[in-house]
């Protein structure tokens, strides 16, 4: 997605890929794995900058990067929040950033004693690799994630666990948010963020009725985090909405985030274009919404053999003015194959447009052609 | 252009360009001669429907693919009226769509005569093969057009030149629509086009303070010439506003048009979507302004040695919401290399913005950094 604006921008882009069929086919000039050393060095060479669409490069050959003066952004320190959510709460605690009540642990006896003080039911996370749910569990013993405590697959995770208080949230917000390697700093309107089964469904932009002192509050923590971790390009602070009405981080992506993803066609300048701009160090563009509100809505596959595009005819006609994003992608249950986006003037009606619409392109609640 | 509503929709588009260097090259599968039948019959085979970014594919390659049985929309049969201004004059006056007086002239006697009666100055067009003010000269004799009257070059530029009165004019428009296959009709506001030096310069959606009954006539005008010239996919009616109030047709695009780039930022369904999906018969999207006012203005080379993203910096500090498009083309002058958008509430202020922001991109009055 970061392709558009680059060519718009006449930026030339080299693309590393994991295969040749990928969303970013386009623009692929090399295929390899981002994991092994001697590719990415190879790939790295002769570009101004390097930057991500994944946090999952190994921070190693990121340095090894840097070390050679090759400009990676953001940088491997920053990344490394990103990655590993145990040097994250670490740095958001060092830093009074928000955290929900958190704990590292690397035994079952540790655990179990986070669970009786801060029980009965605490969430604990395997510290790198997770994503999209994965890697996240609520339990109410650690016997639930006794398979994450075997010191094998500890090691491989980052030698402990994260065993964090379960929140009682009203609901999630994302703060999206862009600086640059000079410093400068342009936030977007806080979204709301809905889950399904641990995975993102809607986003509606700008979060609903949320109050105004918690709106600065979400850009001062944005803003925190991003200097004070020399974050450069797209940051998403994923935060909880609690009950008492605070706000608590849950997760950093330092890169353009499905919770932007409205960004596309509701704001005058998308995360994609600002990434580039802030990884370049050309000045930022303006987050201005482009309409009151903006809702994406993603889609997730639902099976292996939907064929959404049979979906268009029917769909075309009923949502004139939604936009459909499909990223190429082959279908599979769970998997996200696309998101489509709608604009309006008011927050239910552009959410009842973008859920339908998705819906529909899934097969589900299709009324029969007459 | 249209590559990426091509893949934001999922759909596999094939590209036939005349150079790997072109600005289609992400989706370039072919390089090769329009011109030559064999190259386009290859390109042609295994795809759903065959469209077009110009009109100067030979209509008797497109008659060709057509005899078997491939989908070429517009068709050859449409598409020669965007082809051949002759052509189009002879069907407009047979629709009963407003003409300026014309006449088709094959000698220096018929020409004068022409001056003689709609003088002192007329304009004389090649039928075929014209653009961007290339093919159109303003006479006062023959004596000015002679080399066209040579018969070898009469011969291969249709036969016939085309004498039209020169209309005192307010000023110019164009008129964007879409028609699909099965004849769904959306339309555009109409737009202001200025030019400078025959080739189009900015534009202004909508044309301001234009009257609602000349608002109507134009949309009338194109759904006149698209329905009865059974145009499929965009067409552009650019057209006078003359001093008298009237509109006459200037000249007529069957395809997306310079006029309609506005509306990539300007509408919620730009031109290149709707063109895929008018050329695909899938039903046609919102044609609603996001803002009330989009001006777009043309980057057009004023040297071979431009390198317009030398002044990205200091242009993009001063104008955080101007949208840069750049067609990767190398600089030439005279040369459309790109065009800025700007939206808003004013067509003044869109237009200072974008006309400032264009001229500074070429160099012209940049203020020199402190």
């Amino acid at each position: 997605m970061m392709i558009i604006p680059a060519t718009n921008l006449g930026l030339e882009i080299k693309v590393l890929s994991e295969q040749a069929d990928s969303s970013a086919k386009l623009a692929t000039t090399q295929i390899g794995d981002y994991t092994d050393e001697a590719t990415v060095i190879e790939f790295a060479q002769g570009v101004d900058v390097v930057t991500f669409d994944h946090e999952h490069v190994p921070l190693t050959i990121l340095a090894k990067l840097e070390q050679s003066g090759i400009s990676v952004q953001p940088s491997s320190k920053a990344l490394a929040h990103a990655q590993n959510k145990l040097v994250m709460r670490q740095a958001l605690e060092k830093i009074g950033a928000p955290n929900p009540i958190w704990k590292a642990v690397s035994s079952a006896a540790e655990l179990d004693s986070f669970i009786k003080d801060h029980g009965p039911e605490v969430i604990v996370k395997t510290p790198i690799g997770g994503y999209d749910g994965k890697g996240v569990r609520v339990v109410k013993s650690s016997g639930e994630v006794s398979d994450w405590l075997e010191s094998q697959t500890l090691a491989s995770r980052g030698g402990q666990l994260l065993a964090e208080q379960k929140v009682s949230f009203t609901r999630e917000l994302s703060q999206l948010s862009a600086r640059s390697r000079s410093g400068e700093f342009a936030s977007w309107p806080v979204v709301e963020t809905r889950q399904r089964q641990g995975v993102c469904s809607e986003v509606i932009s700008p979060a609903p009725e949320l109050s105004a002192t918690l709106v600065s509050k979400s850009v001062e923590i944005a803003k925190l985090i991003s200097e004070s971790l020399d974050v450069t390009g797209m940051l998403a602070v994923e935060m909880f909405q609690t009950d008492a009405g605070e706000l608590l981080v849950n997760e950093l992506a330092m890169r353009p985030h499905n919770s932007g993803h409205f960004s596309i066609e509701g704001s005058v300048t998308s995360q994609f274009e600002q990434h580039l701009r802030a990884v370049l160090d050309l000045p930022l563009g303006s987050t201005e919404a482009v309409r009151p509100f903006a809702v994406m809505a993603n889609i997730i596959g639902n099976s292996d053999k939907t064929d959404y595009l049979e979906n268009y005819p029917q769909i075309m006609t009923k949502f004139p003015g939604v936009k459909i994003h499909s990223y190429g992608k082959s279908p599979r249950v769970g998997r996200k194959l696309g998101h489509v986006t709608a604009l309006g003037d008011l927050a239910a009606s552009c959410l009842a447009s973008a859920v339908s619409c998705r819906d529909q392109l899934l097969g589900i609640n299709i009324a029969k052609p007459e």
